[in-house]
């Protein structure tokens, strides 16, 4: 029987500030990668997130960052892949404090915004990442874009991976995603996003922006967005894949523990 | 054979922000608290304090603080208990990462600044520190003010407790730290220093600022201060102690675990 | 002719954090109270908010607060008069900065949340206030809750002082505003709230909770609450306010500079 | 009769952080560069630095930087130019604040590390500088690196320029200073800094590391450096200056306003 893991993030209030229905998406996906109070989320808000997870049986991932609140992770920062290690090393860590107070176990670890596209395509970059997972909690697994540098750090350290691929993104002919800028990036009608991921799970493929067929592979597929349609739109996708015979779940509850 | 414990505040550095001398405290202590980020310190920071505590054969703390690097955690901050626990519960979570890291256990815990005065006189706040521990790492010793309420709390969690003594401050006849901006607060004399450390080694009491005798029961001896001075002191006290075939040692070391 | 200025805070979002609805409210009120980067508000979302204000014609003023983006300057700290104004020399020159870029004047200073509170209370702290805006801005008026310590060291100061009252806030005999935790302390009816409001404006009291008829003098009335309901609720109140004969406007627009 | 101005950097303790020795610094000098709190600094430390600075009889500048304390400033951020404008807006009104409030004018703005050099370099930039100075503060001057795009903007702006050279670092054949990184990048003998502060100040020209004669029009020396040193050498420069009848003076005190 063919499985999947649907992904979003959470967690990633702060303060007063609210951001996403972490509520809706926990009612959909099946892991989630919270974020560890650098770029996003506080001390508190990555308690009641884990708590929430926990209580919902979703897969809890830790989420880390660049230490950038004002620009909530998505500036690049140039940083020596020491720094890398040691910035997740910390929030990997922090993570690991809630899962244990909450009772669990960190499932996995996703980098954020462009901490994660900076380690999809240097590999330098990838190698300290992964070095943080395997150096802090070797038994999560390592979260990153299928086919990129991450994946293949990820699998060199001898870490257990999920290749990701968006449901509702756009991809070139060399199986990259098209950037947020360009026109196209984001598939917007429900069907298209609903015929990628059939793509992707039946097939391992995906239909790139210029038409040609891109093979692809992978494990969990990721819900982003703000608020509500994020939500909606996992949830619709998860009922079809589920009609379709394909069961929805993370690595873990898959018992591969 | 009589054993005691040394520890030190270290890691206390921000960024180009240089504070204290680790290195020289380092060499004498043998335990070291090291800050975790929020009230002093940073993520590289604290993997360097690790990193030489490791090397060194120093037993490692966490020091976690209110979030306040302004003010160094020294002002007291009005929360409710369950905050307290989730503050510590990060604070004590990334320290864990980089022993992992590093190839090393965390060994206690320590409240810095307000957050440890604080915890010493209020039951739930105490409660809420040894309930993060307890939570997070269990198999980590408490640090506190002896015959504080965050001993107490300790030992009702069921933790292993190490109370804690000051080297060079002045005692009130009821057992307290007789407050900073007082006359005669902190002892300036070495000989008095070493007076009072052997009378808490030696005769587990102290002589109060009024010439009482006061009991005191303490499994480590608190060297604070800036720079150089700090550890020059420890120094000092640490060989008077030896000549007087006290063993300084950390619970670690001595083989409990 | 009565004329009365109605006033709101704006300028509360952080980064992608948004918070409150400053166009609905600029549509309406007179006055607008910007946040000065310390409990909320950042150096680009000032700009636009002082931005907006200049092109609908509200007067702007300073709102600054206490160094708690966390708390969102909702938490009391404990700090030396001389430390509030410091605090207070900055977040004024920093607005300042914005006006004199966008061709305007600084309008009025009026704290926020705990500093509000603080200042209305503590003479020492009402003082720093009052000082911090006569040193660094004479010319803009001091806005606070009228009848408090506040109002008393800006006339004590020289400054042109805006007293304020509360259109949807029930008050004490004494004139103090009912605490946020207790019931009632907040008029829910729209009915209420113009009820309260005629009666600032066209008899210059209000009823306390306790049904006695309180005297008050303002010259500002607050809007207070997020999103989309404290723009309706002023549009609500202005309107009647209008058809009543009153002229809503700020003092600045009213020709006294 | 020939004058120069002698500037450095003060005001970049924060909290309990010391930085440097401002008032060694304060007695050498005739401008001084003041953080703003977004590199370093604090909002007790500006109005510190600004009320030795007026007591000595140093002209005051702001000495805005990017929003990086961890990092001091000195890691390029990118960002578009409108930011860049915000971002010096906000820094240079809350430094006119304290000016305010201590009964002075600001004298100059200099931009500080990573932002100091891309406005060297970057047009866009160096007019988002310039703009923000001109928005805020038109009378003050605006200090650049001799011969830099900053100046250039600064002309362009209609503002008075402070053309700046550095009393100990090496220039190329194109009148660049040689990157810190290189050999030979900072002049370590004191007759060597003599030396080139005197062809600078007599001759207009500095001997490039290769040895050719490279003119440089500067109306302000930097003396850069940590602690004491960066005093000293200023003192034996000034004095040398001075026995050379050079009138040291900022051009606010030269009668310039």
């Amino acid at each position: 029987m063919l499985t999947i893991d649907l992904n979003a993030d959470i967690g990633e209030s702060f303060g007063v500030y609210r951001l996403g229905d972490d509520e809706a998406l926990l009612d959909v996906v099946t892991s989630a990668n919270i974020a560890c109070g650098f770029h996003a989320g506080d001390y508190r808000t990555m308690n009641k997130a884990v708590k929430s997870a926990v209580m919902k049986g979703v897969a809890i991932g830790a989420h880390p960052g660049y230490p950038d609140l004002f620009g909530f992770g998505r500036r690049p920062m140039a940083m020596p892949a020491e720094e890398i290690h040691e910035l997740l090393v910390y929030q990997i860590g922090a993570m690991q404090g809630y899962c244990r107070a909450n009772g669990t176990l960190l499932h996995h670890v996703k980098p954020h915004g462009a901490l994660y596209n900076t380690a999809a395509a240097d590999p330098l970059v990838a190698q300290a990442v992964a070095k943080a997972v395997k150096d802090v909690c070797p038994e999560a697994r390592l979260m990153g874009l299928a086919g990129s540098e991450l994946v293949k750090a990820g699998h060199e350290a001898g870490l257990q991976v999920m290749a990701e691929a968006f449901a509702d993104r756009q991809y070139t002919a060399e199986g990259r995603l098209v950037s947020r800028g360009s026109p196209g990036a984001v598939l917007e009608a429900e069907d298209d996003v609903v015929t990628q991921v059939t793509g992707i799970v039946f097939r391992q493929q995906v239909e790139a922006i210029d038409g040609r067929a891109v093979p692809i592979q992978a494990d969990t597929l990721c819900f982003h967005g703000d608020g509500k349609e994020a939500a909606v739109l996992a949830k619709v996708v998860r009922t079809k894949l589920e009609q379709a015979g394909v069961r929805c779940q993370s690595p873990a509850s898959a018992g591969d523990e």
